[in-house]
């Protein structure tokens, strides 16, 4: 499968880049002015092939799924309320729900592996790959075939959604211990070691920090995962929503459709699915820098600078939402500003420094 | 005219902020995770006096004027581009108007005194006050009757926006040259030297740069402008606009309207009018910060963090229309997400650190 996604995902195309700024310079405002929503514009161009990309379709994702490794206290909530919040999410009162009726975003909502499900929620794609995953601190965390399983869920969701004319695809989540998840990830991709890029997530104590810490240090040492073996490492540490949300990265990319990572648990599946397959990562943008430590260093991996920092640390969607704004700004821009001969106002030369 | 809007501007209501925070702490997140966000609706909630402020309607005051010191080349562009951009304003072809149309704001434009106008634009509001300021390397910008009458445009223009409903104001400005002006008023209010404050504007080369230092330099040299006399200040180094803005400001927040800031000349406006009324400080928002190098520490000193850092440095209040969108976002949480008890998710107490 990812050999067939791999070969299908073109490359950005830097000649679209550049004739958008061509573009973007004839507009009646001083050149490069609107600093990075013209390079969101312009790379627009590049990943969708069009000069003037047209005003996209929007869609967060938001995958959900359980970890066994909540069994050793590493969350400030209990494992119902990923259940609970799905509900919540069906029923349009989360804050995902919230930000993206704000910029017109369909919210996707798939159960990809929660423990305690609440059953017949409408609208709610259940694609169950296992009841939560293992407790990774004992053994691996799923099987390369779930894995594989919830890679798939992800790219079937994310081509549908292309089939469907969504241009601009948001990666959220939700997950009662996915930041512990997301940590030993990132100590893998990374390199560094649990102290380093474990966070409070969504608010342990000090006790809960180090448990959490311990947690992510037991998991890589019980089950070794290396970063070169991408598949491997995520099955072993990783969960059905983070390999969710990386299908979903790989299945938009193979439809030139860009990417809007949120925060630390978001980037990671974006940072996984880059390791997969490298030619997807110019398609994924940051849409925000989060509170949790160890999101700027999976950025750094990424090459990416984020858009937003506004301190938040919701996940769900929340920040790739609120960028959403930001990418309609830059193409509106695209479409609608004057030019300076259409508007006639005076125009200078490029200034040379 | 001060006196009476300074006794006019009530302070912020600190409790009404803390209920606000407590009706978020009840919404389905954990607390506190949306960061600025949270920040904002309970400043909004202080300013407004209304634990849950409606979402406002929105406006963006343009204030466009020119000035003498661009006889001594400190811009790229000519004193014309003035007027031509308020023509392109009044057609809705400019940068803010598209910006401005994405989040529901009416774009307000005053000519308060361009040199250059173009006669006879539908909806552009003529309070010009001069046809631009003197050449403040000789004497004086204007006179002190000049910039009262200037502040005195703004005041009104807020006001009435106040009057028919607005509840929130972006600043915006367009006047070639008013980089200059803003960093000469910089260096009044922060003691900083003209090679610390001045920056490219739209766009000088070094040649130009160094002119306007000198410029800068001159202008405070021939006039002694002192922090302590804001008026006077602002009357031998500003500029009409930057009078008009800072009325904008004070007449705002006299009826209880957060003012929306957008870069270098915006934020030098509002620094204006915190040094003439300190109680409209509050009242003050950050947008963004811009790359013009002044502009931090022109932040600084109203003790504001900006909402967003994108390369800005366009002006026309283009970076204030963007942040209106964040404002949304954050009162919309307020009012449509659901709580903890009402969705039926466990919630948990606060953690104690």
């Amino acid at each position: 499968m990812f050999d067939a996604i791999l070969s299908s995902i073109p490359e950005p195309d830097a000649r679209t880049a550049a004739r958008c700024q061509e573009l973007l310079d004839a507009k009646t405002k001083p050149r490069g002015s609107l600093g990075r929503l013209e390079e969101l514009a312009c790379r627009f161009a590049a990943l969708t092939g069009k000069p003037v990309p047209p005003l996209p379709a929007k869609a967060v994702v938001v995958m959900a799924a359980d970890h066994g490794v909540v069994e050793e206290g590493v969350s400030a909530y209990p494992a119902e309320v990923t259940g609970q919040m799905v509900a919540n999410f069906a029923r349009g009162g989360a804050a995902i729900n919230v930000l993206a009726r704000q910029v017109g975003a369909r919210v996707e909502v798939v159960d990809v592996g929660v423990r305690y499900p609440v059953e017949g929620l409408e609208g709610v794609k259940v694609r169950r790959v296992g009841p939560g995953t293992a407790n990774f601190t004992r053994g691996p965390a799923m099987t390369r075939e779930q894995a594989e399983a919830a890679l798939a869920v992800g790219v079937e969701v994310a081509q549908r959604l292309a089939d469907e004319g969504v241009g601009l695809v948001g990666l959220g989540e939700m997950g009662i211990g996915n930041t512990t998840a997301s940590s030993a990830l990132t100590c893998v991709f990374t390199g560094l070691p649990p102290e380093v890029v474990v966070g409070r997530g969504t608010g342990v104590d000090d006790a809960g920090l180090a448990r959490k810490v311990e947690a992510v240090r037991r998991g890589l040492e019980v089950n070794r995962p290396e970063a070169a073996r991408p598949l491997e490492a995520l099955a072993k540490v990783g969960g059905f929503e983070l390999a969710g949300l990386a299908g979903v990265a790989l299945g938009a990319a193979s439809r030139r459709v860009p990417v809007m990572m949120d925060g630390f648990i978001a980037s990671v599946a974006g940072l996984v699915a880059a390791r997969l397959c490298p030619r997807v990562t110019p398609y994924l943008l940051a849409s925000h820098l989060s509170v949790e430590v160890g999101h700027a260093r999976v950025l750094e991996q990424l090459g990416q600078r984020p858009l937003l920092d506004l301190g938040l640390r919701l996940g769900e969607g929340s920040g790739a939402a609120l960028a959403f704004g930001l990418v309609d700004a830059a193409l509106r821009v695209l479409h609608e500003m004057a030019t300076f001969t259409g508007a006639g106002v005076t125009d200078i030369p490029p200034p040379v420094r």
